[in-house]
């Protein structure tokens, strides 16, 4: 069970995951997050150092929020085929019901940090190596057992399937979802099990 | 020749649009907007009734110099075919160095604006619609000239196009761009050949 100082921490990292998220690093003011902590500023100094340690706890909670059932979806399945079909598919509707309001953390944060944040930056640099490499090992598995075409980059096509997961992501962020994830998603399915041929 | 006061106007939109791209929309404050034109307050709102219409000024200026290089590497090219890999080009590029400093102003707007301000949002709207529509009109025209293969959605192509340029652009801007524009640029390429038939 966590003590009433941890369940303070975690509802503060909670509500700065989605301000963040939502307004940007430097959108998101300390009155918002007393506003939506209910606390008073000393209540978060509590806990934070500052809003560059409260905003690396944030980034990793919210996309702990996506790894989670990300990981779930890589891991139902028969085989490596229906993991990586699991995977789009999860994405697929990851566009339309965003899982942390905002939508994708790892989206939002390469925006948010790419010039101006280091520290954020390099979280979300850590998090394209481990999402590719999750991905290039499920194709790699895929290709020991035989199932996949053994002759395929395995991190160029993760590398591809993360490029166009997030390009429609961001896409739909301000158009109809239906009209940009729903056509990814089907080109991206014909593309894997045609290139590895399953 | 620019009037004076136009001269002026032009430098603010110029730096704030800079500005804008890096730090996003709430990261940019007017003390910044005054270093970076050397204006007075007084001076910048001679111009601008508030910070929301110079933003918005800021992305119209921001988007037509990615619009222009764009429209050109699209004019230039014997048939469709050669115009459309030229467009596919000219992102390899782009990834690697943006046109406007801070990365592609589409992109970060739709991050900096989906949940915070309508009127950007509603900009950055437009931009994808006329950008998809310009992509889908140049396959339509290879179609009408009987080059490419007269049986696919162009619509659907070129917002796959979109798709997977803006998520290259996503990620170049926190990993090597060399490792994630030329495998994606080839595959676009591929993916067009193949699918248009040329």
């Amino acid at each position: 069970m966590l003590t009433k100082g941890e369940q303070t921490r975690a509802e503060i990292v909670h509500q700065a995951a989605i301000l963040f998220n939502r307004k940007g690093y430097a959108g998101c003011s300390m009155a918002d997050l007393m506003r939506h902590t209910g606390l008073k500023k000393g209540g978060i100094y509590n806990h934070f150092a500052n809003k560059d340690e409260l905003a690396v706890a944030a980034f990793d909670y919210a996309i702990e929020q996506v790894d989670s059932p990300l990981r779930a979806a890589m891991d139902v399945g028969d085989n490596e085929g229906q993991r990586l079909l699991n995977l789009v598919n999860f994405f697929r509707d990851y566009a339309v019901h965003p899982i942390v309001r905002g939508g994708c953390p790892l989206l939002n944060t390469i925006i948010d940090s790419d010039d101006t944040h280091p520290k954020l930056k390099q979280r979300a640099q850590a998090t394209i190596q481990r999402w590719t490499q999750s991905i290039a090992r499920l194709i790699q598995r895929g290709q020991s057992t035989g199932l996949f075409e053994a002759s395929v980059d395995a991190e160029r096509l993760a590398v591809l399937m993360l490029v166009m997961i997030e390009g429609a992501v961001a896409l739909s962020r301000v158009t109809d979802p239906q009209t940009i994830m729903p056509p990814v998603a089907d080109h991206l399915c014909g593309l894997l099990r045609r290139t590895l041929a399953f």
